[in-house]
């Protein structure tokens, strides 16, 4: 199913095993829940969902998934264990492997850094001994940045994942064109079903197709509806494709009819500040000083865009480098980065326009693997 | 586009500023995002998603949404701000709201209990002076609970959407029946796109379509395919509907052919026990017990449920009460509540049976909104 080297997880967790040993810790739990999804479970085991996972100081990755039998047929870990053997309590689980593997007093183990404080103060009293870490700047954030930057194997599914996001691309502009997709409930779903006929796992996040009256929110609400789309006016549609695990995200503009004085600025501004900022992406670029030339551009203009500029894809369809404009953002661009460029402008009366494509950063330069665009009907 | 009187909100609101006063709490804060979805916000001010909202001493609400345009059209609050004044950032928010309001100090903050260690730290920090508190046993916590209870217009919500539940799998029924929905995608777009066209905002959560071969997993991965539905063996749907906010979720599962001896069993035991758990469900009773009444009557025949019996239904597809058979489930059961019950049995060569209903708790017993079945064709 998962087309991936057998090597691959075991390589991740080598290096993840170096990093333990090096910072002393003796545990390092990932966990992959309803309440927090946690990609680095699949990217370290192949489990796609809801299943804890821990590494242990012998360099052994214990999987404790919800699911065994979808554990069985996808996932690779050197222990499985189901979860309910734990009565599905994450902390249980931690105390009982713990005390499995008598470990020292003031052994660390590592929690993930969305521990809910309380749950934080709940591991503290039952793991009486140990040393409870939870901090942005540890293990999990290490895999997060590891992630950011994409191997060989990654980069040829985005290559994938990217045609197909292409092709449907394509034949949405075709049916638009045709007349025969003119709701937001057809676009959208003419995009769940020809994702699914080309083996993927479906839509990447929640499709919006936003028609004329409701492009002007940032995040139409509800994502789509029964009414038009593509009429007379500013149309976006965001989607993404999710194959083999990772997510594709593009936004396409339908433009139908003469626009008004006061929408055609919209249309090419953002069509403008999309080509600068491909323009602009360079390696070792800080990735906030990106979001920074798009906000400079369109505040010549007294536009204000109200969302960052663009964010990394892969296993989760928002994950590193953020190109938000931020004092805090520390992202520096690197070969094998593949993020988001989506620049937009909204306005309540007239609607909105934004354009968005994936790009793969390369040594030298961008490789814009996708082809959103701005369609005039 | 939400019929709910405008008073509801400000009913709700009343009693969380009088908890506020009783525990002496000057602001309370709620949050909705990407990293953690509180539907409290909608319930408090009808605000759909992306939005901070605080109560404050002098019993006023103060809604901060991302997207003021959707802010605009749909919530209600005393005093609305652009998230982005705060550079989307929430401890800011904060920040700066109780520097405005100049509390004394020692002046309690309640923040949500799902809030990250490391964010916790950072909170207490920046509010250097106040008395941040994080725990499961707060006002949140209070919401939750209250949320569990539906009011009338809560009820009257649910008879129209289990309404629409009811007539799309009458629908379902048919066209599978007919040979016209024969793959898991077929499936499940019929679903989408039928919720649009009956208003709803779109499905509760990914639908899972699970065909004979797949059946097995509780949770099907991925949630549907281009594959086969409804063929020789076990088939299992579960779906939910999503009408202005609030969700249905079902499980019907499709039958086909002679069954082998070892699945003809799962699907008798999962029909007795959905009939034994809704005649043994009372107010005034643990939740707990009915749970572990399933559990009993499947272990008779060695049959072991992977997952819990049932869970509350409402601005989300999994809220309170829980169902679950485990010592730390306090739920009672009480007029009012609507939740699932949906007892299942899997098995990774023979498939999986699981059938799931939709449950008013009255004061006489229960009533039972939706009318998923086990179909034979």
């Amino acid at each position: 199913m998962i087309n991936i080297n057998d090597n691959t997880y075991k390589q991740r967790l080598e290096k993840l095993y170096d990093w333990m040993t090096a910072e002393n810790i003796a545990i390092t739990l990932f966990e992959d829940s309803e309440e927090h999804r946690d990609p680095a479970v699949r990217w370290l085991s192949g489990m796609p969902g809801d299943a804890l996972l821990l590494l242990t100081p012998t360099r052994q990755s214990i999987l404790i998934p919800w699911d065994t039998n979808i554990a069985e047929a996808m996932a690779q870990a050197d222990t499985l264990i189901p979860y309910n053997e734990f009565g599905r309590q994450c902390t249980k689980a931690l105390q009982k492997i713990a005390a499995f593997l008598k470990l020292p007093s003031g052994a660390k183990i590592e929690i993930p850094p969305v521990t809910p404080y309380p749950a934080f103060l709940e591991y503290v009293e039952l793991l009486n001994g140990c040393d409870i870490i939870c901090r942005h700047d540890g293990i999990h954030s290490t895999v997060v940045k590891a992630r950011a930057i994409k191997d060989a194997s990654e980069i040829e599914r985005y290559r994938k994942i990217a045609a197909i996001t292409n092709d449907i691309i394509d034949l949405l502009e075709q049916k638009i064109r045709a007349g025969k997709l003119n709701t937001e409930a057809k676009v959208a779903l003419f995009i769940e079903s020809e994702a699914r006929a080309r083996g993927c796992e479906g839509t990447g996040f929640g499709t919006l197709a936003a028609g004329p009256t409701r492009s002007f929110g940032i995040h139409a609400f509800p994502p789509y509806t029964a009414g038009p789309f593509a009429t007379d006016g500013l149309s976006i549609l965001d989607f993404g494709l999710k194959y083999q695990g990772y997510t594709s995200d593009v936004t396409l503009t339908f433009v139908r009819g003469d626009l008004a004085p006061d929408q055609e600025p919209l249309v090419i501004l953002v069509q403008n500040a999309h080509d600068l900022a491909i323009k602009s992406l360079k390696p070792s670029v800080s990735a906030l000083s990106i979001g920074k030339i798009v906000e400079d551009y369109f505040w010549e203009y007294e536009k204000v865009m109200p969302h960052n500029l663009g964010h990394g894809i892969g296993l989760e369809a928002h994950e590193g480098p953020s190109l938000r404009n931020r004092a805090d953002n520390d992202w520096t661009l690197e070969p094998g980065m593949i993020f988001t460029i989506e620049p937009g402008l909204y306005d309540v009366k007239f609607g909105g326009c934004r354009l968005e494509d994936d790009i793969l950063m390369t040594e030298s330069g961008a490789e814009v693997l996708t082809k959103a665009r701005i369609i005039q009907l």
